[in-house]
């Protein structure tokens, strides 16, 4: 078999994998696969892998390492307006994973299991002479054809954000010793957004039949905007001063402004990335209702590709093209 | 957190994640969990995980990695009498696999998909430092209320299994330079038998409504009939002079008998294990007509273990208890 010398993680899929879909597999353009439930419904099946070393640290607390790992699926269930019905999971670990981590790992999902109102359906437990790998596959249900996909988006429709951006990008690099400027506070607040998604199950459900696209954030603000503007078959422009940012974040931001890359191509906020015809206010108000900001931050257009502009309309360079795991 | 200072894998399930169990789980006891489907139908769900080093060599096949691994999943499947719908797939690969691998790895699957008629619904694509970690989540159906469980077997069954015993864990001693003095042909039917698992898909269907209890044999035989026994509140005699062997396993233990503890505790052979009100014949028949032999092995009694017997009725030791990852 004679293959390029390199191929990226998307290149990768639709190489390899994107051949394999079954019909309910959109084409793997999507977060989710969707097959057919009791009468009305459909569930939406996700799943998501978590690598130490790649999507955590080492020494994260092995509670919120569980948190983290069911959450990333959860959200992408939020993402389409499911709601989560119950999970498989696989824990493959090394040796040093003694019992101490495990139960700790396990009281994390029990705590989130109460929190979304979910249960361990099965899974499997291996040993492994490499990294803690960790794998998640998640069941949501959504009313049957209502599931909100990425290809929706048309010409006209206002970009959405929830919640706050780069938060995790930042403390990632504030868990790594980095930010030095910012205080006790701000860098605690960005280390937890980074370890413990929160994934908008609530949002995501009430914006079924207004949002007409619809992702998380995991890979980047502009690299997931722009999946949804390729399956969409448009384009994109994005004003920088719209983007909603958190104290802590426009701390870190105003020490270092560079860090601007980190809230616009860095991963991990796992919040939801949507558009929808333009009603700014009313959104904003569903969001105050439901305790989860939500920003208009750009537009959608006829064309390709997703542009970032300054308060004078400058475009805005992307330092950072989302997470590529190869 | 206080706990012991080691598990097993069955231990660290019973401590750690049976408490998480939701009400579909079936308490973790048996191979999979089951969910509502569309009317008269229930689905099926599954996840196994395969690491290399652990469940696979570094030099295997990849199309039979790949085949290997979607194989273990739909032969739990098939233990439960159900049909396969679909699966999501869980890549963590290391740089050392190369896209020349994976194109063969992905070849393997598809292979499979026609071979079984499903397609891939979704996955995960990541990197990892450490070992080659492979999971698949698999989606059966079966009719309402109609799987076949571990936790059915009742005194006075029988004690059955589909195909040949023990040829995966000599096949792996034949991959590992092991059993000397049989010849090529058998050498590669054992190794054979090894890499590339037979999901026992169109007997696991035909035994709904006849199979009391079932579950294919991963662990090994006496291990898994345990687990059966264990559950459904029973004990267990096999009679070694029955237990249906190869060519190549009767060639093996003729100039080692001692490895008939590779054919009652070595795992892998993925063959099914079922109990049933006594009809060995019309159940050798319906194998036959579906081309896997049946066996009857022994029977089910009041009381609880696993003993094997001699033909003079002697109890046989067996050496290896099943599989254990901790």
């Amino acid at each position: 078999v004679v293959v390029p010398p390199h191929l990226n993680e998307f290149q990768r899929i639709a190489r390899f994998f994107a051949p394999l879909a079954a019909p309910g597999a959109l084409g793997l353009l999507d977060d989710v696969a969707l097959i057919d439930g009791p009468p009305g419904m459909q569930y939406v099946l996700k799943t998501d892998a978590i690598v130490e070393g790649v999507h955590f640290r080492p020494d994260d607390p092995p509670a919120q390492v569980g948190q983290k790992l069911l959450r990333v699926n959860l959200s992408d269930l939020a993402a389409k307006g499911a709601a989560p019905v119950g999970y498989l999971l696989m824990t493959a670990l090394p040796p040093s994973r003694d019992e101490a981590w495990l139960a700790e790992f396990a009281a994390g999902l029990a705590a989130d299991q109460a929190t979304f109102g979910i249960g361990l359906l099965g899974g499997d437990s291996v040993a492994t002479p490499g990294a803690t790998t960790l794998s998640v596959a998640a069941i949501g249900r959504v009313a049957a054809g209502r599931a909100v996909l990425r290809r929706g988006a048309r010409p006209g429709d206002l970009i959405y954000v929830s919640g706050t951006l780069g938060d995790a990008a930042l403390g990632l690099k504030a868990a790594a010793g980095g930010l030095a400027g910012i205080d006790a506070a701000a860098r605690a607040f960005l280390i937890d957004r980074y370890r413990l998604p929160q994934p908008r199950l609530a949002l995501g459900a009430a914006l079924v039949g207004t949002a007409r696209a619809m992702m998380d954030i995991s890979d980047g603000l502009v690299a997931d905007l722009g999946h949804i503007c390729e399956v969409s078959g448009v384009g994109a422009t994005i004003e920088a001063a719209l983007l909603p940012l958190s104290h802590a974040a426009k701390a870190s931001l105003a020490g270092e402004p560079a860090l601007l890359g980190s809230v616009l191509g860095g991963g991990d906020d796992y919040e939801l990335l949507f558009t929808a015809p333009a009603a700014a206010a009313a959104l904003a108000e569903l969001g105050e209702r439901i305790g989860v900001a939500v920003t208009a931050i750009g537009r959608i257009e006829a064309g390709q590709g997703v542009r970032v502009l300054d308060p004078e309309g400058r475009p805005v360079a992307v330092p950072v093209a989302g997470y590529q795991h190869f």
